[in-house]
């Protein structure tokens, strides 16, 4: 009942597919997605084990909700250890893949090993080969999703792979599914990479049942319904994400030219009002959104390519439609990096689907890469002869390129910011928390922003917690580490039931509990499912302390904790968590140290 | 097995939805889709019967291989008296809507009757339910399935819907679903919007099984192998139905101002090439090809629309990417009205998916407008002040834009060429038969073309029988009927199985018949398949007959039979219909009258 309660379990190395049952009491304690997978890691690996090597253990995770009529219910996630951070990895994606591997019978796989040769995985419903990927490998996301359902012959497949990003081990290669979206953060695809998987192409018909039909439907209107009302629901239809920018703007938290600055001169280049306005060319950049799976919002956007940048890349044809500019695409490649050009935005952003990249780390990267232009500590020989100069729209689309496919200076930005800068002698340019590049807010205008970046299990994050409220409201550091706390746990609660976390315009843990409660067999109050989530949080952080992390990992850069914003509503603030991250401790039940507590692993039953 | 065995009949005046049983004595004689619905149509009306009254049938018929894993299985065909013929209306659509119908749980909707206030019809498997359309009466296509998926909250949805098109009665309103496909000729949306129904919207998840489902899988890779090595296939994949328009221009068979003449001098503008050139504002015309629900064709292409036409209508919000250019909407609004401009004929195009139109027949009527304006019949004063003048590419827009809101010269538009040139004493500028107008190709240069034209059941049709080969191999009338008369049961055999015409590109009997046999259950070969294909035809003719067609509506228009092509490689010749027309008769075993004989109606066992 909403679980399939069957998991695929997949050895690479011995070329081994085993069906086996859901563990149910773990079900029970960990719901799905996200926090089972974390679970199912804890219980199949040691911590310890190189990211790259085959001692990782690589999760497909679903939740009890995904594949049902809940809005928003194609949702996955990828688990394992982060080649970027070294910490543990969740990445979750939409599109309609999740779904799709749900309805073939599986909640889940659990992939181990490395296979002797680049293989993909086929499965419709219980037929399940490895077959070899020798004419898929060396090739795009884009090329590959078109081979396998060309190959197959059969068009419903739904494809989740990485490009030549993850083949090549750039330490932020992602898995992208259904062309135009990705578990895309901390380097989930090049742990794909290193086991020689290039590809899971799925296709189910097998139904998901629910505990008590009719109740369900009741609390799927309920919460459509108040969706549907929502007005911060109406905002991401009609601009999605990207609306943010200007709030950013305004606000004085949107990191410029690699932090140097917080506001971004160039940003009515790129903004909502921007994408839908005829360009020089004639034609606009926006084309439609898109909804994924079930989902009642259509945050995704759809844009057009200026063929003006394809000259820059040597393939033979292209699609002039993909993926349009989320909000922290838009920060990336836009003000981080102080491009202004939408149209090399748009088309860095294809590469990044077509190569399997996060383009947040991408751009971090470069934009650190773009400092160390400015300090003169690289050159144009370092850069095959292109000026990484703050604001050229070809050292944007160029790089992606040459990153994507690990050419030249490409193989440089693939390390990642904290890598390459240490490489450099200038780690302190590297604006990382455990290796990871930060999302498009700044902590000095955001506190609990800050926080939840420091403290996050995955390194610099956005989506792990929600202190939105609050940190426009009060731009100090007071109050910041409980509802840090609190929001991190709700969202891994949410993040383990197979839906979005962009219902969260509109739904609280009621309108989550009403809907597990009524397809999950069991009795489910609100109580429950926060605990859930407190244990997901606690789990995760026993992962990465077992791995080696500290507390000394909980950090931002010296940037932001030293130097004042420099205009914007924070300016003259620096980042308080010196204040806010004992607090926090604290409200987490964890020592001094960062640990947690024995009562507290006791509370939660780890 | 195959078929769902179920059929909805919905009588719209009483407000009723019943569920019954498949005839399947009907359905073992007619297979399905059109030949089945051909066979409901027959036994639940009078031919006699006005098309646009209450005591019209309307039937919406999937195929018992539609759903499957067949390719093109997401096929369904609209049936009812035609508006714009009188004759029996058959249009068949590809898309996602008949897939989801059959996974409902139903091969056929048959609809009785005139709902007394606008309603669409609600189908969510068991859950049947007529509804008021009062929020999207009066809107566009697009607008109502987006209502439609929003107003249930479900995604999932699949709609079929008129424009303000068919609820003004343009005589060749069509039905469009999934935004970009059609149910496009002989006016069935006008049908629709006659008995006050704006919408089907379906969401199933019933599975459909099959007779010998191993079997059946082996037939599906067999079929799905050809059609992926074929030529023509590979011809439609990369440049879509398009590809025609280089060959008739070169043949001399494409129809220009109103078929004055055969060959058109701009064609380099709006075929194949042009549409992946950069265009004069630097963008492209097609962004994508698109397949429908398990297609491995994917013949379809999206377009980019340019907003240069976007001032012509007064709707605040647009879409950029819709239906591009197939071979038949190029022509008719191409060549045929003298039009060069691509995005032009492309933003004509979005507005025939918006308002819901045929575009042959809008093209065509048209064109017989644009020949009384260069008679000086008509002017500006009848024209809303629009110069109608051959090539003017705003005389294609706004009057796209009128008829589809049945606004001033619109009005007239949407009455259809025949309508249209008697009203203004040239009958003879209608290039139709059966008051429908021709599609992109000149009977004097293709023959058998003009002999399938003239005996189409439902008025000048290019997709009821296939004689291209014959055609291009001699251009005489020579030996065509017999070729006619069998491609024409074949294809309504094919009509009649839930699967694309266009599979014929690798698929002959042999192939439907493979995954026939596999899937319904009975014993099924070749001849059994293609006589029914031959007694669905000839149902067809008993129909029209009742209706009080005869064989004089078996002709084609002065101009095609007495002024000979003035160009081209069939120039100085005209339709030879007059010999063909005796030998296709016999070939059917009609009397001298068009008749079905006493014996042919015994062997069919009608």
């Amino acid at each position: 009942m909403g679980w399939q309660k069957r998991i695929l379990r997949v050895n690479l190395t011995e070329g081994r597919c085993d069906v086996e049952p859901l563990n149910m009491e773990w079900a029970n304690n960990y719901l799905g997605e996200r926090g089972l997978a974390t679970k199912y890691l804890w219980e199949n690996m040691d911590p310890k084990a190189d990211p790259m090597g085959p001692e990782n253990v690589l999760i497909f995770a679903t939740g009890p909700l995904s594949g049902t009529m809940s809005s928003t219910s194609g949702r996955y996630a990828v688990v394992t250890k982060g080649p970027l951070t070294g910490a543990i990895a969740c990445s979750n994606s939409g599109g309609k893949f999740g779904a799709e591997l749900k309805f073939a019978g599986y909640d889940m796989l659990v992939i181990h090993g490395r296979a002797a040769k680049p293989v993909y995985l086929h499965i419709v419903d219980n037929k399940v080969e490895l077959l070899p990927a020798d004419d898929i490998w060396g090739t795009t996301v884009w090329h590959t999703e078109e081979w396998l359902k060309s190959h197959h012959q059969n068009p419903q497949l739904k494809v989740a792979s990485i490009g030549e990003a993850g083949e090549k081990g750039v330490r932020y290669a992602c898995v992208v599914n259904d062309l135009h979206r990705a578990a895309g953060r901390s380097g989930v695809g090049a742990v794909m990479g290193s086991k020689n998987l290039k590809a899971v192409a799925v296709h189910g018909s097998v139904g998901v049942s629910v505990k008590d039909p009719k109740r369900f439907m009741q609390a799927v209107k309920k919460t459509k319904d108040l969706l549907a009302k929502s007005g911060g629901r109406k905002g991401l239809t009609k601009q999605g994400t990207l609306a943010m920018i200007d709030a950013m703007q305004e606000f004085g938290g949107l990191p410029t030219r690699n932090f140097q600055e917080v506001q971004f001169e160039g940003v009515d280049k790129i903004n909502p009002s921007a994408v839908v306005k005829a360009k020089r060319n004639g034609h606009v950049n926006l084309l439609t959104n898109k909804a994924c799976f079930g989902c009642t919002i259509a945050c995704g956007r759809i844009a057009h390519i200026d063929e003006t940048h394809f000259t820059i890349v040597n393939r033979p044809e292209y699609r002039h439609a993909s993926g349009g500019l989320e909000y922290e695409t838009a920060y990336a490649f836009g003000p981080v990096i102080g491009v202004d050009d939408v149209d090399a935005l748009t088309f860095a952003n294809f590469l990044m689907n077509e190569h399997g990249m996060d383009p947040i780390s991408f751009g971090g990267t470069l934009a650190a890469a773009m400092e160390l232009f400015q300090m003169g500590v690289l050159t144009e020989k370092d850069t095959d002869g292109i000026p990484l100069t703050f604001g050229n729209p070809e050292a944007l689309t160029v790089m992606a390129e040459k990153t994507g496919r690990g050419e030249g200076f490409g193989k440089v930005l693939g390390l990642g910011s904290k890598l390459m800068c240490e490489q450099y002698g200038h780690p302190e340019l590297a604006m990382v928390v455990k290796g990871q590049e930060f999302a498009g807010y700044d902590s000095r205008a955001l506190q609990g922003m800050g926080l939840g970046y420091a403290t996050s299990n995955r390194g610099a994050c956005h989506l792990k917690h929600d202190t939105f409220a609050e940190d426009m409201e009060d731009q100090s550091g007071n109050g910041k580490a409980v509802p840090c706390k609190e929001s991190q746990d709700r969202t891994a609660m949410i993040d383990s039931t197979g839906l979005c976390l962009f219902t969260t315009a509109a739904w609280g843990v009621p309108e989550f509990c009403e809907q597990i409660d009524a397809a999950c067999e069991g009795e489910w109050d609100e109580a429950r499912l926060t605990e859930i989530g407190e244990r997901v949080w606690n789990l995760e952080r026993q992962f990465n302390l077992a791995a080696g992390l500290t507390a000394k990992d909980d950090t931002l850069p010296k940037r932001l904790l030293e130097v004042p914003a420099p205009s914007g509503t924070a300016k003259g603030r620096v980042a308080e968590l010196g204040k806010m991250l004992p607090e926090y401790y604290a409200a987490r039940g964890w020592t001094a140290d960062g640990i947690p507590s024995n009562e507290t692993l006791a509370r939660l039953g780890l």
